[in-house]
């Protein structure tokens, strides 16, 4: 937020220089972003529109909330009438009403109301993510008289290859490609042209469903359709893509028990980060005071047998890796669509034999170091333990996610570290009771 | 791998045959891929071309194996002549080397030599998941002309929209967008429409990266370059999006100790799932040795106190969890590219303030449980404990990630039960460490 009138030095103007020629939109944007904002705005309003308004719209929204702020009602006015209409709604839900407010003067009524219906939908659906910036075809039209409609339209790169037909009530009936519109006669219709059944998504869509029908399908764009089939916008492959690294993000923060948080690890401050990780780290304490408890319940066990101590965070360690493993592959293929709700049979019959396995394979990689710190019957003890822990991690690493999805919750939410202590209780307990069996304590 | 002449039911007839005509390519591969190989042979011969070769290079690599090896020659020439060069990569790669052979036996040498020069890049790179199937324009060319170049060449949809420039030599200079080719007068040159600075990236670009690139700057296609400029092939945005949803699922997989495999976890069978996690979960029992090793060396503080190992389990996991969230948002920051090597420093200050606000919280809430279950010493023991456990881990948990990436290694490997680990055995030595000293055994 650094406002100053320092005057940048001749290297940084001769590279911003050079930038401005021929330079990538986004390279100019973090550039601009970094300055201090007076320098930043000098600089960007002195670049020629519309590449103003485009290196403005790869800027963060931080960094595009203060130029906001700090622009002329002119030159503002300018600037969001170059916009997308998708990049005005992210803006204006960024900002205070009354600034939002000053956003939108310069705009047509039509262009404030679109604004206003795209900053509705609810955040991380297609609704959210869509941009109304698109040409729509008719049905009868040739495909000379298509392609004069998109170059009228002038519309930017990113919709022009892929266009969308509607009929007389606004209702989606079919889309076209640029090049099959190139490539025919002129006087083949776009009826005729048109794949008769596009991929579309509605409104509330997720934008990780959004993402994965752009990736599954390769098209471009997809079409948002309301609950009556009508055309209310497209999400391009690109905001697709962002929207999907975002939710992949949240999905590592939350299975390590982070809240999610959209801003960037680099520039997050102390208040956010801590914020976002005491939540869990304190709430799994209190998952903890099962261990302990059981602990507790066993302490003459442990008083009779202290060298039963020396296994027990490789034991309660191994159920937990086991489960987080399971639970981690679990939540990945539910989140790439991978795998289904109702795979959960199948796979948990599959996980069975694994686990088992391994259990199996770590109980002959511990029975030696058993046999060696307590003799045979700890050897046995330990063993023993090692197969119906690490059994019990997986199977709950691997059912704890399809349970959380099956709440309505994300998948994803703290599954690791919630595995780890159910695993660690759990395996306290099947431990000492083992042991107290074999030991005949 | 199944093989039978079972003749499908009408109602999957009928659906197939709803499907071929107007469905989606991946739809038509998914439902072929799992027919009998017989059925789903006959039908995907059934299709015209170039539908045939669109289909077919959707379907799984395993089941297009199995389809090249039933396929009589003539019709897998005919197939094979139709695919994109990646993919015919993709599938020779896949194949023992006499299949391969009788795959590439329908191609001209020079569609040959081109599946031996794509076949023989490093997985995982630029090099690997490009395609040579592009058109290349002449500078000198006018707007009309290289629409007409275009059109020839009739290159599928994902290419035709960003050719690119090359010199007499095969030097890349410059890429020109195909709208702004249509909106162009006639008699614009090429050399003065194209962007003279494209964004390229060079065959040994990892996938990531080259995803990476093209999302930050929007493009549908990045050129790719060998050492001395010349252009080699493009990655196309759909195949870039592909490679980084796999890289991804690595990363999921590698934070929780799963050795990567590219199948499906679906499809994945008993022994890819047993040898991918057995490794590293037989590794970390001996890290845990040395936390075994740790309570070996107390065992007199233990059994003068018992009631301490009530709170064991409680800081090694409190210290366990927060060293892994501080690993997960590091292993992701560095994925995407929001935080670099160079950060290192000023995150780590940044951790130092954030864990010691973390540790404090955390102690606060411990230190009744500790009052309760073993008076004002124990309680001071784990509070103490539970500041220096939550910081050590959060600080290991930070670091590991760049160490592993300093070391040349993924950092994402095994982070998350490695920090535990690590955890563990510092956990065990702080607590008893402490409590020894401060309740004076």
């Amino acid at each position: 937020m650094a406002d100053t009138d320092m005057i940048p030095d001749d290297d940084a103007q001769r590279a911003f220089d050079a930038f401005t020629q021929a330079g990538q939109a986004i390279d100019r944007a973090v550039w601009l972003a970094r300055m201090p904002r007076a320098d930043g705005i000098a600089r960007l309003v002195a670049l020629p529109m519309p590449a103003r308004a485009e290196v403005f719209a790869y800027m963060p929204l931080d960094a595009q909330a203060d130029f906001t702020r700090l622009l002329p009602e002119g030159d503002l006015a300018t600037l969001v009438n170059g916009l997308d209409a998708d990049d005005r709604a992210d803006l204006y839900n960024h900002l205070p009403p009354e600034e939002g407010t000053r956003l939108l003067r310069g705009l047509t009524p039509e262009d404030r109301a679109d604004v206003h219906r795209l900053a509705a939908f609810g955040e991380a659906t297609a609704g959210a993510i869509m941009t109304s910036d698109f040409a729509t075809l008719d049905p009868a039209m040739t495909a000379a008289q298509a392609i004069d409609a998109l170059r009228r339209a002038a519309p930017d790169s990113e919709t022009i290859y892929r266009s969308y037909v509607t009929d007389a009530g606004g209702h989606l009936i079919g889309a076209v490609r640029l090049h099959h519109l190139i490539l025919a006669p002129d006087d083949a219709t776009v009826g005729a042209l048109m794949d008769k059944a596009p991929v579309s998504v509605t409104l509330d869509t997720g934008r990780e469903e959004v993402a994965r029908v752009i990736a599954r399908y390769d098209v471009l764009a997809v079409p948002v359709v309301d609950a009556e089939n009508r055309l209310s916008g497209i999400v391009t492959h690109d905001d697709a893509a962002d929207a999907l690294q975002a939710e992949t993000t949240e999905d590592f923060q939350k299975i390590s028990t982070v809240m999610p948080f959209s801003q960037s690890l680099r520039d997050a401050g102390f208040r956010v980060l801590y914020s976002r990780r005491i939540v869990w780290l304190a709430l799994l304490v209190f998952g903890n005071l099962f261990s302990g408890a059981g602990i507790a319940f066993f302490e003459d066990t442990i008083l009779a047998h202290v060298a039963l101590v020396f296994f027990l965070p490789l034991l309660i360690d191994s159920s937990g890796n086991a489960g987080s493993q399971a639970a981690t592959l679990m939540v990945r293929a539910l989140a790439t669509g991978d795998v289904e709700m109702s795979d959960w049979g199948r796979l948990i019959l599959r996980e069975v034999g694994v686990a088992a396995a391994l259990g199996l394979t770590m109980a002959a990689v511990v029975l030696p170091l058993g046999a060696w710190r307590g003799g045979p019957d700890v050897a046995m003890a330990v063993g023993l333990t090692m197969v119906v822990v690490v059994m019990i991690g997986s199977l709950v690493g691997m059912s704890l996610p399809f349970l959380l999805s099956r709440l309505r919750l994300d998948p994803a939410t703290a599954s690791g570290p919630l595995v780890t202590t159910i695993s660690d209780a759990v395996g306290v307990l099947v431990y000492f009771s083992i042991a107290t069996a074999v030991l005949a304590i």
